[in-house]
């Protein structure tokens, strides 16, 4: 086991009627928010009026911003933290999903800088001050609500580039499952598979002596694949809606990872997928993941014929490790086809892949090879792309 | 699945020779620190002469209050709570196991309070303010390195009392496997059993659709079941000696409890032996533990053939569930005797059981019944002493 430190000291209010509060809890921190959001999804519901209705109760001025689109641009975070500044704003309130808290998250580290925010992002500057952020949680997936890491899509290029800080973790974060009934089956299962790949990138590690963290990802990914189909078939089942929200934030605050070294190239993959086709991060995963998994499964056999075991029940065939290997790559596809999300760059209709796939390869590797587990150039994940077709 | 709130804000600082930064983290918090501690044992191997070098190397002023034994006392506590009064002490530094950390604790909230500090542990008050307090864990077992909770034994009437309060939560945790080399095999049975206690309380729940946090229960508990006995046959092993430490932290941090309403009947019948007859906590939770399932497992014999599966691998019997329940108690057993920590009150040479058995069933049950999964009387837990037996 590797040396580690842990802190995630995000207070989660959980359950139901507690997006209420929302104004208790900024009150706590500011005196004047911004209330960030997305579409007009939070509006249509009533949401929107219940959490301002919330802040006026609590006595919280705010002023709002809202237009964040999945794979949130920097354009509108920029926008964020000019008015953010403008207004005197000490607290920013996210109300949405991971898009939603990694603008607000941006916004966060931009409002006290005085260079341009994107800085952070290309590691030119290390995020020192930060306004607080709270969070009412309405998509579990990104796990963004008590996370130390923000997404940002910079147009001018179409970068999307994660970054990662103490400064991110946000103050609370209030999750209702009854606010996820309306979630689309779809949107409920690039959650799940976004969730999924959490785990999963910290599970395939080289750091040996690993027992409980193994064991907890398991039991992460199996309480995730138990869950996530059950609710496309009864989207109002409360108990199903609340292990799927839980399942989101323990996937990716950093607890299940502790002593490990994660690999995290899948994720690099994919953030290219999203950049050059702004296509739903949890789809992109679905479709890159399994194919690095073939790629790379011949460096490790134990560690996927145990995942295949103790994730899937696969049976541990003890004269052909491979084959129990393969067999669990095989179920998980079966898994996310059952979801209804695309395996197959080919399945998702994307224009012009020939051309963008050396282009979005050599942007995957652009800083230095992809991946913990096993390393990877860019010809390595050109191949990835390609298995993926 | 029930509402719930949670906050654990305590850094955990994991790994070989982080007990050299004990000064470091000290000084983020205080100015001059009260060194709190057990007997002998971290003078011996050489602890305490560091951790006083790294608190001097960082800058902080300490004085010094060693004599804690198992099973904290108030007078002690209440010594402390002069000394720091008088010297000005702005932070606790526990160097020690779980009593020296509730003594800590204890003093934590003393200090700062003009009434007699039992009062809290007699629910007559509610601290509101404390000092902070930092570890350096040396025994993996009670998880208040990071828990909500202190226990205190008041010597007048051998009153053992345990009180929860977010005050308690320590700022720091540090946690270096190596500490725990020199621990005694049977000292590191009564820590696991402890700490599988404390998971075990948390599982056997009356509240349903838990999913995710039965199966991080059921992660942690086969955790320690397979490393605790090897942690005896190779005590320098650091990977083991790691798992359990990790173990015995979230066994007791509160997330696997989260969404569950637990028992803790065991604990509170436990307290009583160990307030009568000074006996190590973990020793007397490896008697009572059995003898409360053995009373209680036909309330639920689903939970409990659920325990005996997930937990212990006994193959479920479709036919007589109430078997596997059965099969999952006896492995249990057998594990605490692999352990070598007795499970029977007559193995642990007690006087007077007895006469002092109908005593300790009225205070295990003075305030009300105890346990949430089963109410227990005092007829009953007097009932399950005689199980014990």
């Amino acid at each position: 086991m590797e040396n580690f430190s842990f802190l995630n000291p995000t207070r989660i209010i959980f359950g139901k009627d507690t997006h209420t509060k929302a104004g208790v809890y900024t009150a706590e921190y500011g005196k004047k928010a911004l209330l960030h959001y997305g579409g007009g999804s939070i509006k249509r519901s009533g949401l929107y009026d219940q959490v301002v209705q919330s802040l006026k109760d609590a006595g919280v001025n705010f002023v709002e911003l809202g237009g964040v689109q999945p794979n949130p641009r920097l354009s509108l975070a920029q926008k964020g933290i000019e008015l953010a500044r403008a207004e005197g704003v000490d607290f920013i309130l996210a109300v949405g999903g991971g898009s939603t808290i990694d603008s607000a998250k941006c916004i966060s580290i931009g409002v006290p800088y005085e260079g341009n925010v994107w800085e952070f992002y290309e590691n030119k500057a290390i995020p020192e001050k930060a306004l607080g952020v709270g969070v009412v949680l309405t998509i579990p997936a990104a796990g963004s609500e008590s996370s130390d890491s923000s997404v940002i899509t910079n147009e001018d290029g179409l970068y999307k580039i994660g970054l990662s800080s103490d400064a991110f973790i946000p103050k609370f974060a209030i999750l209702n499952p009854e606010l996820t009934y309306t979630l689309p089956a779809y949107q409920t299962a690039c959650g799940a598979t976004d969730m999924l790949a959490h785990v999963m990138e910290r599970y395939f590690t080289n750091v040996r002596d690993v027992d409980l963290s193994d064991k907890l990802c398991e039991a992460l990914m199996r309480a995730i694949i138990h869950n996530a189909p059950l609710a496309a078939s009864n989207p109002e089942d409360y108990n199903v809606r609340a292990e799927i929200m839980w399942c989101g934030t323990l996937a990716h605050n950093n607890l299940i990872g502790m002593g490990r070294i994660g690999d995290w190239a899948s994720h690099h993959i994919e953030h290219e997928l999203s950049a050059t086709y702004d296509m739903a991060h949890g789809a992109g995963l679905a479709i890159v993941f399994p194919a690095w998994m073939k790629y790379v499964y011949k460096h490790d056999v134990t560690r996927f014929a145990q995942f295949a075991n103790k994730v899937f029940g696969v049976e541990y065939d003890f004269w052909n490790p491979e084959n129990t290997a393969l067999e669990g790559i095989t179920r998980l596809e079966r898994f996310f086809e059952r979801l209804g999300v695309p395996i197959r760059l080919t399945q998702a209709g994307l224009a012009d892949l020939e051309a963008n796939i050396p282009l979005m390869a050599q942007k995957a590797t652009r800083k230095a090879p992809q991946g913990q587990f096993v390393k990877l150039e860019a010809a390595d994940v050109e191949k990835i792309y390609r298995l993926a077709m």
